[in-house]
């Protein structure tokens, strides 16, 4: 079971319907109408709400943010790849995944996971290593994509993602040593965008399994993007070709 | 006076030469190796360098990530506007400026400006309120940006901003509701990009600067981009129209 807290990582949480809720905690006295929504959706699902001392909440959350809201439920459940075979064969367009291989904190994964959502990723995949986030930290960066985005973890690269490529996604790792520029390489069609931690950059393993390299043209002597920064400017980019923009 | 602390604040500090250092306290007994450069840096602006306990860094720092090195130095100073348009005049290149109006965090100020240097920006103007940062945690997240970029202070829009406008520089608001996507708007002249803060967006005042607005073509339904993330994809996007790189 996993503490929530706060209307802003409640909120997505209850709409998305991907965990199951045990108990909603409730600050006695709090304004019926600021929690209106919340409180709709508990009923919707059947979730008991207890109207609690603020006393309670604060030893139960982390932060100070909770603002009287704390719930109890099921932690964010790991997408299967076959889930993700299905879901790619069911959609209308190319499907667009990125593989996340490394990050620096909670905040920059729920920065990640806000513009992958924002430009239409279906799905984001993550090392083992990399799920062990803060849920209330990633959701609130996310402002809830953590909580809506299929996430897939990985555990073995080789096993979980040959049967995607096999499906038919090209696999392109982002490296700053690609010959290729974003802009040269056409990323209309079914696409994994696999991008390494920022500190080791992508691992052999994943490199061997791409199909083509890109990097993102930058000023020289600059420091490298951080890896939410460089996760969005492709993903930014994929969108564009895939609206045939005229450029 | 500022203090300053770790190596990652240190050392860009000390490159960018734009601060004042009054002194460098270094922890006793560390690896003479592992601050090499610190000290040569240190010794060539006859920086005066004293040996302390481990408690007096602890005692005058707020991290826990000073690795035993922290200086006191004046605080990264602000770059006037004649200053700054002295500086387009000499660039070979069009101009490129951003302006944050609010920002939510010192990290998220710190990434956009790794973002701005990594796409050519040549300086970032900031509203009088977003100055207020907290350095260290500015730099940390900038990878050193912050000491090297030009950072303008904007008292004024109006009276800040009409010199540039004067000079030649078109202002293009980057706005949710803008009707031209930044894929059709050309970005190659000399440019400034207005951002407004992530809760209250730009500000009327600065509306009425602009010359044109853009927005960022994303899913429907998705939250907004942070702040940070929806600058990086307008200068890359920028960069990428400067490059005349074939779409």
């Amino acid at each position: 079971m996993e503490i929530l807290e706060g209307k802003q990582c409640l909120l997505p949480a209850l709409q998305a319907r991907q965990r199951k809720f045990r108990l909603l905690l409730v600050k006695q006295g709090i304004h019926p109408k600021r929690i209106q929504e919340i409180l709709a959706a508990a009923e919707e699902q059947a979730i008991p709400v207890k109207y609690v001392a603020a006393a309670e909440i604060d030893a139960m959350t982390q932060g100070r943010s909770h603002g009287g809201l704390a719930a109890i439920c099921t932690p964010k459940p790991a997408y299967e790849i076959e889930k993700l075979i299905e879901l790619c064969q069911k959609l209308k367009v190319p499907p667009l995944l990125l593989l996340i291989e490394g990050t620096e904190d909670a905040q920059n994964l729920g920065y990640t996971l806000r513009s992958a959502e924002a430009f239409g990723a279906q799905a984001v995949l993550l090392k083992k290593h990399v799920w062990n986030f803060e849920a209330v930290a990633v959701s609130r960066a996310s402002s809830g994509a953590f909580e809506r985005l299929p996430l897939v973890k990985i555990e073995n690269a080789e096993k979980d993602l040959l049967p995607l490529q096999r499906w038919g996604i090209k696999f392109y790792g982002c490296i700053a040593g690609a010959k290729r520029m974003i802009y040269e390489v056409d990323l209309t069609g079914p696409a994994l965008l696999a991008i390494g931690g920022e500190r080791r950059g992508l691992s052999g393993k994943l490199r061997e399994l791409c199909d083509g390299f890109v990097r993102i043209p930058m000023t020289a002597g600059a420091s490298s993007l951080s890896l939410s920064h460089a996760a969005t400017v492709v993903m930014a980019e994929v969108m564009r070709q895939r609206r045939q923009v005229p450029a």
